[in-house]
């Protein structure tokens, strides 16, 4: 929450506290860095074997949502606002789907020898991947749910190589 | 799955079956639409404390989260492959903070009068929030997670009003 | 400033007052809409003349600047957060160099049919122009400053025919 | 070529001749809007072969290339500086190999009820679905060319229905 | 001005002189830029009150308007022509306002490791925060003025360190 | 062409083969990195005529091509789905008009010090370029072909200079 403070100037400094930055990474060294993320998307049984089958009113759902998430990775600092461009030297998006479950799996690697971590371009990918998946089947199922998009690991970087439960 | 098909003339036809595409709503007619999503993101309590008092390395995360969701509403066309442009006349982003569940709810509310529906567009907005947050969050708490993106209302088009439970 | 709100139920409302959001102008009218912007750029008179002349380091730079300004103008509600999408009908950046005075006076005009005004188009159109011409000369000078930048018309909406002095 | 004209005042305006614009299209009637263009990619038979066959370094390239291709369609006016905004109701991206004679085509429909034609955004959307198989073929062979890209059919508009040999 | 040149082959080169292009900078050491630009934004004394208490039309307007200028810095070689790319390692934007004055100063700093300066980063955030505060009160005051956009500081590359008065 | 493989534990993966990904260049070398590349614009004698005059309904076609595809070159990586980010260190694009045979031949040049090519910037540029130049001219002349966009030359990275004939 912004916090305008007074000062005896008069003038009303609206910066003191909360304010919005993109922090400075420039001292921190560049490294190899990795993150990957995940994401579920939950839908009825029926409608994860068309997704199996690329049976959908739009068409083969896999290879678009894969792409989506790919392209999306590369534009996450003009999505996530104090995010920092990075060069991403790779990124993967992966479905499996369980058809008799009714669920997606969608994992995304994203990678980069940079000042700071890539957590946000992996996040984002499985996001946007998830998404145009729902996009996708929306048509034949109303009430698909995205969920469980979490960090599953990263490396590189001050922690170093992390991996969450 | 694209499936190609060898026809007589020796020529590969791609497209037969699975093609994706933007499907044609040209004959649709022009009406109100409105849609209402969602999604939560689950931290502990201590995190949606500060999250609450603004108090976060990279500033107060609300406003920023907010505008990151209404922003992200207006470019849904560009991230997810087969929407179409809509000329949204409305979007709200909403964030409210459980601190003692340690749980923020964001609505997305998007309007438009058009030939197709708005879904896409409020379900972009909550997750593009929810991952603004899980940004701003993340160096206080890493396994921070996003969860039960859906649709809960839509009006106008072919289907009426639809609220999804 | 986000106020946030203790309600009944434990739940903090963060949206109560403050909130940032698009407006909703789906009950507006579509009505021909014009604005017309201004800005200048204030440099010394040689450069001026060199901006004339079109003998700057990176090139001849008034084409540059108008078309900068136009493409602008159609990205307005990707910079400006809280501006509505318009399917603009015209855009044009008209660019007058006093050399003798060191001033370029940047007019930029915006068009559309819509139910929101176009001030932040014609607006946008001529400060990015203004920059562009900023980025081209600043290898020769400085301290070049823009200046003066507003809106001088607008027609069409609630408000009528507005001139500006 | 810009002409700069010296007026009585002293003030040079640049704009008296060849000034880019965005012409004027609000007094244009709107009206269903139909474009077919058409790209062709030659390489190699065995180049074309491994295309069918989903066998490349990058993946599997046809569902790349298609939703390149409709991706670059909807964003036609921020490539093309003088494009007007439009949205599009339809996009279809389809690609026809003949493997014997190493050649892939390319053809992409637009279309819209607008101001204004939907040639830009058809031809737009085989040029980038072609660069994109250019992209995905480079690794195997470097001189792939990129030929013939072209408007074949238009509809609605002032012109009418309008075939191109 | 670009001017054609008619050479002995019959051919026409119209990129004898006036040319825009991208100057190339790979020949030119990285090293640590830093760049400080400043706007005004001068609106009524009311006006200015009602900014530094958040009550305006579209809720509170310094925190979006912030937000819009560091997401307009990364954006700036999309909006500048002839910008480079640049990783930007931090970008701030402050703003003061001096309600009895009237006026908003915006402060942008942008700050990277590159081979080019930061000078259009700077200046690219502070127009468009200024360009977001005109939006944000312009339902309120309809003759708000944006001026002094210029150059403040900037340290790094041949130039060194230099203060603009 | 995406293959579903089923594997014991009853999970699809589609993943097995073809799947699109943006391959990893993490380990290699950062280099410096030229192509060029060329495309061909044909149209009627008379219509080239114009466009080396200046004399178009849009005005000066050929400042605003030469922008277009420097700007494109910029977002190569938005538009080709698997092309990883590069910061070009330069970009330049040329349009040579031989009016008598009604051909304008654009060239593209991009530059970067990076992990990876830039083959895919100077193709973009090029096909950019000459999208813009049909957009320009086509209220004159309908059936212009846009023709032979390939790579000339490249230099850097594995595979060392190469001159494409």
């Amino acid at each position: 929450m912004t916090v305008p403070e007074q000062d005896p100037t008069g003038l009303t400094h609206l910066d003191a506290r909360g304010r919005a930055r993109m922090v400075d990474v420039g001292d921190k060294p560049v490294t190899g860095r990795t993150a990957v993320a995940e994401a579920r998307v939950r839908m009825r049984p029926d409608v994860a074997a068309r997704l199996v089958a690329g049976d959908l009113p739009k068409g083969d759902a896999l290879p678009v949502a894969r792409i989506a998430g790919i392209q999306a990775a590369k534009r996450t600092p003009e999505l996530i606002p104090l995010c920092h461009g990075i060069a991403l030297t790779a990124v993967e998006v992966e479905i499996d789907v369980d058809a008799e479950a009714g669920t997606a799996r969608v994992t995304g690697t994203a990678r980069a020898a940079d000042r700071t971590g890539v957590e946000m371009e992996a996040m984002t990918a499985v996001s946007v991947a998830a998404l145009t998946l729902y996009d996708l089947v929306k048509a034949v199922q109303r009430d698909v749910v995205i969920t469980d998009v979490r960090l599953r690991r990263k490396t590189g970087g001050r922690s170093g190589d992390v991996e969450l439960p």
